[in-house]
C-alpha cells in the first residue's frame, strides 16, 4: 500500500492531547485522534475479537462509548491483520468508525503460562486455538498494528505475576524498556517508508505508547518512566497492574508512577478495573481505563450498581419487578425487570447477556461521564466520596 | 383480579380485522388489538420464551416487527404463568409493548414425542427441563395464557406426524375439536368472571383462535373447518403443516383449506415457513405467518437472501467484503461485510447470531412489506413471479 508523504503529516498531526481542566491530580481533557475526539477521562469496552461482546457496535455507539479496544494478539492469529490490511483496516473490516486502541499483546502472551517462552528476542507461543507456533517481536506486533491501522498502538511489554522479587522485576522490566525502543524503532521506519518493508500501513495518523512496568517497587518504575520516556512515544500506559494485587497497592503504584508522566500526554492504566478503581486512579491523575469486567461479569449474570454487584441469577430476584438499579437510565433498566432478566439469564437466553452488557457498559461509561463533569465543576473529591458511601464490591441488594 | 365488565366489552371490542385490499386470493388487511394494529399478510419473529433469541426487543420493533409470538409450553413451565400475571401480564412482564400472540403448546407437546400421552382429557407430559409430570387441559392451556395475557390465545390441539394414514388422522383431528370446543366454553367462562375460577385475566380483550387439523386429508380438512367454525372464534388457523411434508402438499392443503374460514377473519398458517412458502401461501389467502427458521438458521450461521441461503461459515467468503445481500437495507448489510461476519461466526462471537438475526428477520419483514404493497397495487403475482425467478432454497452465492 502506498502512501504520500504529506497525507502521514497530516494525519500524525491528528493525534493531539489537551488538558481542559483540573480538580487535584485529575484531569479533563480532550483526545484527538484520526477517527475522532475522546473525552478524557475515558472508559474504553473492551473489544477483543474485533467486537465488544454480546452487544452490536450500534449498542456500543448508543451507550457513548467513543473509543473501543481490540486485542493484537487474538487478530493476528484470526482473521489475520493480512487480511484486515486488504479490507482496509480495523475500522472498515469491523464497521466501527470511531478510535480504536489495540493493546500490545503482552497480558495474553503471560496469560498463555506453559505454552510460551520469552527471550530478548521476543515471545515464541503456541496458539491457543491450533497450538501452531509463533513468534511475536516488538517489530512483528509493530507491524501488525500498522496492519490494523488502529488510532492507538501499544508496545509489546513482558508482563510477570505480582508480587514478584525485585530482581525478577527488573530484568522484565529493562526487556520492556529495550522491547519498547526497537518498537519505537521499527514503527518510525515503517511509517516513513511502508513498501521497504512490505507493511500495508492502513492508518497514517496512528499512534504508538509506550508501557511503564516495574511491578510493584516504586524504584523501578521510576527507572521505566525515565527510560520510556527517553525513548519518546505519543503518551504511556501503566501496565502490570490489575494481575491480583490488592487495590491499594494498585493505587500507591498509580500514584507513584503517574505524576512522572508527561503533563501533555494522556495517561492510560491497562485493564483496570473495579468500578471503585475509576475513582480512584482518576484521583491519581489517570485519563484512560480498559476493562474486560463490565462485559465479562454482565454473562455471568452479574449487574453492577452504584449499590454494589447484583447476582441476577439469585432466588430473591424470581418476583423482584424492580430495574436492576432504578436510578439508571439504560436501555436495560429502562425496559427490564430483575425478574425478566432472572427468567432470561436461567433459561440462557443469549439476550440476557446482551441486555446485561448495556447496563454494566452504560455504568462504566456513565460514571466516566460524571467525573468528568464533576472535573470541570471542582467537585470531584464530592462525587468520589459520594459513590464510596453507597459502593460495595459485595452484593448489597 | 377484578375486571369491570364495560372495561371487558371495550377491551373485546378492540380485536377487528378488516380487509383492505385484494388481488387475487391474496388479501390485504389491519388487524386491530389491544396492543396495536398489525398490518397484514405479516410475518411473527418467534420469542419462545418471552425473548426473540439473540436480538432484543430494541432490534426486533426497529425491524418492523407488529407482534411477535411466545410460547404458551414453555412460559408454563418457567417461569410460571402465575409469576407472570402477578408482573401485570406477558407485555409488562417482557417489556414488550406491540401484540403478542401465544401458541397453544400443541407442537411442542408433540416434539416430546416418548416423554408425553395424549388422552380424551388432554396431555400428560415430563418436563423438557427436569422431569417433572405436568397435565395440560384445553382448560388449562386457555387458563395460562389468560393469565399471560397474549391479544391472540390459540386452542390446545392435537398434532401428528405427516403423513399419517386417513383413521389415524381422523381421530386426532376429532379429539382436537372436541378440544376446542372445551377451550373456547372455558374462555369465555373464565373471562365472564375470572375470580369464579381463581384465573388472573390480564388482557379482558384477548381472542381466541380456533386451529384446523386433518392432515394432508382434504375431506378432513373440510369436516375440521366445519365443526370448527361451528363452534365459533374470533379468527382460525391451519395446524398440522411444516411438519415434514413436501412443500407442494403443503400449499394443496392452504388452498383447500383457507377459502372455507371467513372472509372477515385472519388466516394464520402456524410454524410456515421458508421464504418461497410465505408467496405461495399469501396466493392462497393466508394472513399471518410464523416461523423460528429465520432466528434459528442465523444461530447456525445461514444468511437468507432473495438468491437463497449463505452459509457464512464457507472458506469461500474469508476475504469477501461484500454485504451479505448487496441489495438489503438491514443494519447488518448496511455495516458489515461477508468476510466480518464469517470472522465473528467462526470466533463463537454471541454477535454473530444477532447481527445474522437481524438479517434474516429483515429478509422475513421486508418480504412481507413488498407482498402488503404489491398487494395493494395489484402487482402481487408479479412480485411472486420475480421472487421465483431469483430464489433457490439452495446456496447459489
Amino acid at each position: 500500500m502506498k502512501v504520500d508523504g504529506r497525507a502521514i503529516l497530516v494525519a500524525v498531526q491528528a493525534f493531539q492531547f489537551t488538558v481542559t481542566g483540573r480538580d487535584g491530580a485529575a484531569r479533563r481533557g480532550e483526545l484527538r485522534t484520526p477517527h475522532g475526539v475522546i473525552q478524557t477521562p475515558a472508559f474504553m469496552p473492551v473489544g477483543t475479537r474485533g467486537a465488544v461482546k454480546a452487544v452490536t457496535h450500534r449498542d456500543v455507539a448508543d451507550l457513548g462509548a467513543e473509543i473501543i479496544l481490540g486485542n493484537t494478539y487474538h487478530l493476528y492469529l484470526k482473521p489475520g491483520d493480512g487480511l484486515i490490511a486488504r479490507a482496509g483496516g480495523l475500522h472498515r473490516f469491523i464497521g466501527w468508525e470511531r478510535p480504536i486502541l489495540t493493546d500490545s499483546s503482552g497480558y495474553q502472551i503471560f496469560s498463555l503460562a506453559d505454552r510460551r517462552r520469552i527471550s530478548d528476542r521476543g515471545a515464541e507461543f503456541r496458539s491457543h486455538l491450533d497450538g501452531s507456533l509463533h513468534l511475536l517481536t516488538p517489530e512483528s506486533v509493530a507491524d501488525i498494528q500498522l496492519q490494523l491501522g488502529s488510532d492507538i498502538a501499544m508496545v509489546l511489554d513482558e508482563c510477570i505475576a505480582t508480587p514478584a522479587p525485585e530482581e525478577a522485576t527488573r530484568v522484565a522490566m529493562q526487556r520492556s524498556v529495550e522491547w519498547a525502543r526497537r518498537a519505537r524503532q521499527r514503527f518510525l521506519q515503517v511509517r516513513a517508508d511502508p513498501g521497504a518493508f512490505g507493511v500495508a500501513v492502513t492508518n497514517p495518523g496512528q499512534a504508538q505508547f509506550g508501557i511503564i512496568q516495574g511491578g510493584t517497587h516504586p524504584g523501578l518504575r521510576s527507572e521505566s518512566v525515565e527510560a520510556t520516556r527517553a525513548i519518546g512515544f505519543e503518551a504511556y500506559a501503566i501496565g502490570g497492574l490489575s494481575v491480583g494485587e490488592p487495590p491499594d497497592v494498585m493505587y500507591d503504584v498509580v500514584a507513584h508512577t503517574a505524576p512522572q508522566l508527561p503533563e501533555d500526554a494522556p495517561r492510560y492504566l491497562m485493564g483496570s478495573g473495579m468500578p471503585d478503581d475509576l475513582f480512584e486512579c482518576v484521583a491519581r491523575g489517570i485519563d484512560l481505563f480498559d476493562c474486560v469486567l463490565p462485559t465479562r461479569n454482565a454473562r455471568n449474570g452479574q449487574l453492577l450498581t452504584r449499590h454494589g454487584p447484583l447476582a441476577i441469577k439469585n432466588a430473591q430476584y424470581a418476583e423482584d419487578l424492580r430495574p436492576p438499579d432504578p436510578d439508571c437510565g439504560c436501555y436495560t433498566c429502562r425496559h427490564f425487570s430483575r425478574a425478566y432478566l432472572r427468567h432470561l439469564f436461567n433459561s440462557g437466553e443469549m439476550s440476557a447477556a446482551t441486555l446485561n452488557s448495556i447496563h454494566n457498559l452504560y455504568f462504566y461509561l456513565d460514571t466516566m461521564r460524571q467525573i468528568r463533569e464533576a472535573i470541570v465543576f471542582g467537585s470531584f473529591d464530592q462525587l468520589r466520596l459520594e459513590f464510596h458511601q453507597t459502593f460495595s464490591r459485595r452484593p448489597q441488594h
